[in-house]
């Protein structure tokens, strides 16, 4: 086995991931289940917004130019001659002098061009007859949402490769998108390897550890949009684990070993990539932790080999394998965004390696300010509960101190890191 | 009908809707299952971490007091007794003079006290017996990973009211949380009020428009992490509206209507409310869209009035219902997170109450700027679907300029912002 790795930099393992491609196809599915899931369609607007002249107040529909003799002194009476809501249409053209009482959101009978607000107009009513005077002039279109006036027929909304979250629900909703298209999940296979792993559901032994790496990347995997199979531990036995990922390789797009990537004695993952005839990627980058880390292709199919150790592990999906299954699933951007910001504690170390330590963000007066999530030993995995960010930290002979600016991978939602309080009254 | 409401101040009206309480119970669930869920249960270090000495290195596991003579002039040789990989263990305490091969992860033998990495040690073979040699001195200690020097047993290391994510999951998995005690998902029930509404498979007809809020709200629901049932339209009928709700909340925590919470003939819902006995707690708001949000109690159960326009009904879920789920789910932090940032644009119009201007956020040179997603008309659904912040404009009399520093609320996580791009090397 060749000890003697060559290390490339990270943007360029990750462009030749991103170099590969693969291209999955597409589903017809219910708007409901649309949620999280990438348009394969461009959205153009079928019909105009508003579909019709509508009111924006409850109110009486009119002509404008029977109130321009209307004053206080002079108040104009109307004869109103129906009522509608929203949903409702009027049933006639109005006539000079007639009015209809219209509700927000309703049609503007035909005929009217204004719309009097209640606020404004006196009712009455008369041998049965409802009648409303008004004491002053109103302009054509006045209190009149016009058709189109929101959004053009034929107008484009939104661009396949966007991602459908409640507000893209709603324009889909709009139009009447009862079904829509969208790009079909990868289906991306997880292996755990290392004798030393125990079942979750299994008793400490000693010297065993439990498998927590494919849980987590099981849940990467969920929160990155993918659909994930897991298929159990691979013990470190060349025959066993061989047979068990050709298996696995029929039913994926990706597969995702975590562990024996190393160059150890028992590191079997190097020895499988060569007997499936894959080709290697890259099996050394310049970065820590995660430097093993290898991608490896077969066809169509990805395989990553992430390390054993949980951080390394986590790092590597999210550089690699996070923007590959983005690019699977077509969306617009691929990338996790990566932020300027500033570092809000020191990091002392000097190191020869580009670092992505697990931080967390923090908002502080218009500034965007990260901290490591903790002690940054590679193995730690207590600290990767709180990271939401990656801090890149450019290889150097010295430390880095408070305040410097750095760059940060954004990882995911940053949930309620402060309480709503707006300041002020 | 009282057409003169006394709106409220926003954190007031938040504030009453949190002072609510209602206890939802917990449920144990499998951890394939506990993503994005809320912890019902501290987590304790069950064991210490690691839970044994462990080799970082492939090497030699030997006594380090065998090595004090050896230098370049005076190599010393030990005998290899086994060979151990992760997982396994060595059979025997070690003598002086004897060294126990290692892989990483491994547990290191008894009476050995350090590892000698593969790199400083010479091996050989000799009449069937492997052996090594060592030309430096190693010491007490040395790559030797302590038991307990991650985490020591019995340390809290996430509290009850933590969401599960990525590396809280690992957490779990690695102290054998094969089930976990989540709290339940408030069940919240969606009706959309208005006879104008189509389904959204209906074509379009005259003076309609198609049920986007529904469906918006539903997609909110679920990216807040409740349990939503759609009980679907009702036409503008006390009566069988009525009736309708009665029904519903018999299955739900929390009932969200959208539309009929305004003054209009049609508007039904406070006439519902008082009907249901129910404990308004506010139907007007200082604020922008949406002041006619309402919010009413009957016992333990919520119901939210929203408003049937698209943009208020949007907000008037982010800010009042959103943070009442979350304290239904026991999240630890229940808002939205409100940060500070810079105007991206001019935002001309002086306003006399509170707005909330739907934008984007962006990320430049470590400061957070956010800019208005559109044109704000309060009924535009299309520039929604860029939404990922509420911008927070103060009442005032004037506009405000860009760059001028705001509030923001935050909604989701900022996707693929800018493209994944290290600055130098």
């Amino acid at each position: 086995m060749n000890l003697h790795r060559k290390p490339i930099p990270v943007t360029q393992a990750i462009q030749r991931v991103m170099d590969s491609s693969h291209v999955l196809e597409t589903e017809i599915i219910d708007l409901e289940e649309a949620d999280n899931r990438i348009l394969a369609e461009d959205i153009v607007a079928a019909h105009a917004i508003p579909p019709f002249d509508k009111s924006p107040y409850d109110g009486f529909a009119i002509r404008a130019e029977d109130t321009c003799h209307a004053s206080k002194e002079n108040p104009v009476t109307f004869k109103v001659i129906e009522e509608i809501g929203a949903g409702h249409r009027a049933s006639r053209p109005i006539n000079s002098g007639e009015a209809v009482r219209i509700m927000t959101g309703a049609e503007i009978p035909e005929a009217a061009n204004c719309v009097a607000m209640f606020e404004i107009c006196q009712s009455f009513e008369q041998d049965g007859q409802a009648y409303m005077t008004i004491k002053r002039t109103m302009e054509n279109d006045q209190n009149i949402i016009k058709r189109a006036s929101e959004t053009a027929e034929g107008t484009l909304l939104t661009e396949k490769g966007t991602l459908v979250n409640p507000g893209v629900k709603a324009l889909l909703a709009t139009f009447g998108y009862a079904n829509v298209e969208v790009y079909k999940k990868p289906v991306v296979g997880v292996f755990a390897t290392g004798t030393e792993l125990l079942d979750i559901d299994q008793p400490l032994e000693p010297g065993k550890i439990r498998n927590s790496n494919a849980y987590m990347v099981l849940s990467q995997l969920k929160r990155s949009g993918a659909e994930a199979i897991y298929f159990g531990k691979l013990a470190d036995d060349f025959e066993s684990s061989y047979k068990a990922i050709t298996e696995a390789l029929k039913e994926v797009d990706v597969l995702i070993t975590t562990g024996g990537v190393s160059v150890g004695d028992y590191d079997l993952m190097p020895l499988i990539y060569e007997k499936l005839n894959a080709e290697v990627l890259f099996n050394k980058i310049a970065m820590r932790p995660g430097s093993v880390t290898t991608a490896a292709r077969i066809d169509g199919q990805m395989l990553f080999g992430l390390s054993g150790n949980p951080s390394a592990c986590y790092v590597g999906f999210e550089l690699y394998a996070y923007p590959y299954i983005q690019k699977l699933l077509k969306k617009g951007s691929p990338y996790h965004s990566v932020v300027d910001a500033y570092l809000g504690s020191d990091f002392g170390k000097p190191n020869p390696f580009t670092r992505f330590i697990r931080g967390f963000l923090s908002y502080e007066g218009g500034n965007v300010v990260v901290y490591p999530a903790g002690m940054d030993k590679s193995a730690v995995v207590t600290s990767l509960a709180r990271t939401n960010v990656l801090i890149v930290l450019k290889s150097g002979t010295r430390g880095y101190r408070k305040g410097e600016q750095v760059q940060a991978v954004l990882l995911e939602e940053d949930r309620g890191a402060k309480h709503f309080e707006l300041k002020g009254k």
